[in-house]
């Protein structure tokens, strides 16, 4: 088969065969995907059911903390977390360039196996094009998840109450900078990583302590501030945080400053941002703290009435801004 | 936002869900993507839930007969339809490369709103990525889909058994060949269409006189040969077909000659071949024959326990030959 993709691995013939029976299924080998059938058929747990897609064209693939297959598998299960299903399958679909070297697939592959092992979801089917050299930029992977929502939950970006107190599960910007830093060739000293994560755990956990959980988002494209400006606008309510609660790694704050980014904009891979009624919030945080990918989490703010589909930053220096909705481009391919 | 598609819609930020909002959101309107939450949440009816993905690169994105739009929906109903499931729901993931004409996504949107509609699923989510000029090829879709399997249905690629019989719905290679055609810019008279359609109509046809189809299979990349291979390999069964009964439009076959094809092995985009016991396949032939994209069905073939993972083909001269699986690289991006 020689050491990269050819256009006959997506012929859908004897080529295609062995692409996915060999390399594919060397990693992700499972009774359901082994069934070769047009659909994976799943059993899932009674309730309503949680269906999500995402596209990874990530650029560099492979970066400090993670790769386009860890990232696209966490972000999918993640996705699925948000509103409060416990992810069951996921699909993965590879687009890829002639001349990709069969190493890089190979690595990808395993990254996809470790991440899906680690969040519980099995790979329930998939799918691979080849383009030729020049259509396409060495891999793009899409991940559909679905999951089932337990009976009770009603976690909405338009539920989100005044007097809610707003949780963030870590510190931001670290996948963005870990990204761009890689694209850039930027070598900062103190090695600025990924956060790519899973976060069903953590939700699980959170929703173990109260299913009162009223709106609940992954801060990725866009950044915190894109999130909360969804949730103000879709919920109809006014979001204050306050400034100097929100963490941000001191090197990436650097980062930041040298490349004139703002880190409330830049992308995360492994944190939420929640909303939820005021006597559950320190028992939330709590449950936080101790899962996995949790032990900075902090209460940044509150949920008013006042000031209706706008955030205002308390900032650090004491005074107020209105932290407003990104425009223009700020980080192409950085998920 | 000017005429064509920039950076700043991938941003994650204003342009972002400027894109979503009155682009996107102008076909595909509807309460649930209307939620913005990270995943649709859909009430199923019971039974298993049916998963599947496929990502569409075709070459040219527009082609006599349907577009990437109408391909990506249709292919991703059938692979539900394909294992007896009611199709529900389906997510659009689209990676667009700077520089797409708003035109050709307005065009291609429209297409896949006119053909959810006459598939009745809903699109329930979907994401969009751009990437720059030269890495990607003006638009690649992903759809997934899912659907409910009604209980007593079980078909599978390795259900097929000794004895049935293997209905087709209609000729084959119409697709690939209008796809080259208009590709490599050749102009038969004749005007050869791509048969992409949806065939849950069909399939619901059939399973209303049975539930006894034992493997059903779309014949996209790879052709007849391929599909026929492959449960002629999972079940253990042997198939022989009767090539004079394989219906094949005399232009289609008049191209394929003269590009040095068989259109055994050219792809098909709303078609099915289906096994089930000889006591039935009248009955389902004549629900084929009444359903939409089903007149011109035939039987084409049966099952043997002779000859196991062998597809035998009675020619029309009255020999015979081994049907092989593809391999190498017969038409690539032709989905």
């Amino acid at each position: 088969m020689g050491d990269v993709i050819s256009l006959a691995h997506g012929s859908g013939g004897e080529a295609s065969r062995k692409l996915v029976e060999e390399i594919v299924g060397k990693y992700l080998k499972n009774d359901i995907i082994d069934s070769l059938d047009d659909s994976a058929v799943l059993n899932l747990p009674a309730g309503r059911v949680a269906f999500t897609t995402d596209s990874y064209v990530v650029d560099p693939v492979f970066f400090p903390g993670g790769d386009i297959g860890s990232l696209a598998v966490n972000g999918t299960v993640n996705d699925l977390a948000m509103v409060g299903a416990v992810p069951a399958a996921i699909t993965l679909g590879l687009i890829l360039e002639e001349g990709l070297a069969l190493a890089d697939l190979h690595r990808i592959l395993e990254s996809v196996k470790r991440v899906s092992d680690e969040a519980g979801v099995i790979v329930a089917g998939g799918d691979t094009k080849v383009v030729e050299r020049g259509s396409a930029d060495r891999i793009f992977v899409n991940t559909s998840g679905v999951g089932t929502v337990p009976e009770g939950i009603d976690i909405s970006s338009s539920n989100a109450k005044p007097g809610d107190v707003v949780i963030l599960s870590g510190s931001i910007g670290d996948h963005g900078i870990a990204v761009l830093s890689k694209r850039e060739g930027i070598d900062f000293e103190t090695g600025i990583e990924s956060d790519t994560a899973p976060l069903n755990g953590m939700v699980a956990a959170m929703l173990g302590v109260t299913p009162s959980i009223h709106a609940m988002r992954d801060p990725t494209r866009g950044g915190l501030a894109t999130s909360l400006n969804e949730i103000a606008h879709k919920s109809g309510v006014g979001i204050v945080i306050d400034e100097a609660d929100v963490p941000v790694k001191p090197e990436v704050m650097q980062a930041c400053e040298m490349l004139g980014f703002d880190p409330f904009y830049v992308a995360n891979e492994g944190k939420l941002v929640a909303f939820m009624p005021r006597a559950k919030a320190d028992a939330v945080l709590q449950a936080i703290k101790s899962a996995a990918y949790g032990q900075d989490a902090a209460i940044i703010g509150e949920v008013t009435a006042d000031n209706p589909r706008m955030v205002v930053l308390d900032t650090a220096v004491g005074g107020r801004r209105i932290l407003s909705p990104l425009s223009g481009e700020l980080l192409p391919r950085i998920c």
